[in-house]
């Protein structure tokens, strides 16, 4: 009774600001690619229908829907049970929004949506360095900090489809960490997203007067970007900051460890480009302290996917895991 | 081609003083049971010796081995992959013990291991109140504190066997947290187990000189449940010590929920017989730091099955598994 699979996936990375469609082959080819702006199409039925007419030139030229073998979404707040995005802060529309049906109802493929880290954890298992890999945390590092966690082969949505939000685990406690946009106080990502890193910064600077290559720029303006330049050109202040950044994400990485004891930790987004400046304190909080039963196991490893296509391969991957 | 089921399995608990065996039927029911004590058997081949002779009877008067299914184990630091034992200090034989290829080859029937708080997880989905439920964590408070995580109805053993050691999450960061017997400081486990009560109390007696009838206890002779009477009796210091320990409790459930999302987090062990004391502040700080979506969802419950009964039923539950 087994069909042959298509040649095809849609993957969908849906953005705040972009949303972008690739054509992606089973070996994570991006054969054929559209985007348009989330914002600019008025309600939420229009959005589809417009998404839907830009894709159609390329599933032409794929040879149409038949070679089409799903469509994967990854969305902010996506819910995988559901298929549905819910009440998500930086998309203009509220409530909850059955995407994955609207999108079926048009295109007449299976449709199957989750958040965006989840997307990034299946794309690297699909097509990156997680390759093989049963057990593996993704760690994506870009405006806030976001995990998918695979156990068993299987990505981790718990009993409600929310589960891995590693980036909301409090690392510093009794009220006395940094605010987080959630509500509380404290948050893994409020220091080691790339936004953390330019608050990091922004304390230093206002709470010192050590002198760092960072006082040339205006303080509201340092970006993780500036940071990363400067310590590279040997400005100690912005060293201190990875390695402080580094030693709180290897730490919280060795209690991440007593859950589900990973064969890797895999690194993704902007504030990796960093490269050793943040990927040795990790390493070395970690090693530091893991339980000893862990200890040198774990590789600790950064994606390899290209920035630009790895949310559209990983919404896509989604697509090869429908049945 | 599927054969029937028989109708019991074996469980053993082994701990550091007993080995205690039960023949269980498909319902829970410990319909024989038996023990030996695990020191006084001299080398692990003798040990397993003595065991299947003590079990001889139980099985004949079960049918015969033909009547049983299989043989689970849960024993500390065992290994489910391997089948082992690794390096358990609790235990009088060092090493790696293949004990339940051991078992196998002396009753011929399948036999599998696994740590006693994985046992205790796998007892409660099979015949507690996680009857049903496919994600749920479960926490052991007793000399130490152990986990049992189960996510999609599995429970998670991670890359090597040892996934789901939440009592060694580090609570109390910067090496100013207690020592744990793990050679770590600030582990969840030397605040939050039986002996992290009496810690506590000894703490509060020995660093202030407010009033407590625990003062009429020799302070080195304080246990968990002197506090936890003390506490019943309306003891103000007492019941500020099960405040403290249930808060952290909840802080650190908070926390584990934004990795599995769990529907419920289940206590077991020694401790919760505080009952309220424990668990009202379990839920309180729990609610106050958790993520907002995962407010208001998952069951804070206290295991039901009988102290004396449930590592062995939770080992023998690990037989029903095997396929």
């Amino acid at each position: 009774m087994g069909k042959a699979k298509k040649p095809y996936v849609i993957g969908l990375d849906l953005g705040g600001t972009n949303s972008v469609f690739g054509i992606v082959d089973e070996k994570g080819n991006i054969v054929d690619s559209t985007a348009i702006k989330t914002r600019e199409q008025g309600d939420i039925q229009t959005y589809v229908e417009n998404c839907c007419a830009a894709l159609q030139p390329l599933i032409e030229k794929a040879g149409g829907i038949d070679n089409i073998q799903a469509m994967g979404i990854g969305a902010p707040n996506g819910n995988f049970y559901t298929g549905t995005i819910e009440f998500a802060p930086n998309l203009p529309w509220g409530g909850q929004i059955p995407l994955a049906k609207m999108f079926k109802d048009k295109l007449g493929i299976p449709v199957v949506l989750t958040n965006d880290a989840n997307a990034a954890a299946i794309g690297e298992m699909t097509y990156g360095v997680a390759k093989g890999m049963k057990n593996f945390i993704m760690i994506t590092l870009g405006t806030g900090v976001g995990s998918g966690i695979v156990i068993n082969g299987q990505l981790v949505y718990g009993s409600d489809g929310f589960a891995g939000e590693l980036g909301h685990v409090i690392m510093v406690k009794d009220a006395k960490g940094r605010e987080c946009g959630c509500g509380r106080k404290g948050c893994l990502e409020t220091y080691c997203s790339a936004t953390g890193v330019a608050r990091t910064a922004k304390e230093v600077i206002t709470s010192s007067d050590v002198p760092t290559s960072l006082r040339n720029i205006p303080t509201e303006n340092i970006t993780s970007r500036d940071v990363a330049i400067a310590a590279e050109g040997g400005d100690k202040v912005a060293q201190g900051i990875f390695e402080f950044t580094g030693r709180m994400l290897g730490e919280a990485c060795a209690n991440f460890a007593a859950f589900s004891s990973p064969e890797a930790f895999i690194f993704f987004g902007g504030l990796t480009k960093a490269g050793d400046l943040l990927m040795t304190p990790i390493r070395k909080a970690y090693d530091e302290n893991v339980l000893c039963i862990y200890k040198g196991k774990a590789k600790m490893l950064v994606s390899q996917l290209d920035d630009a296509k790895a949310a559209v391969l990983g919404a896509s991957a989604l697509g090869w895991e429908i049945e």
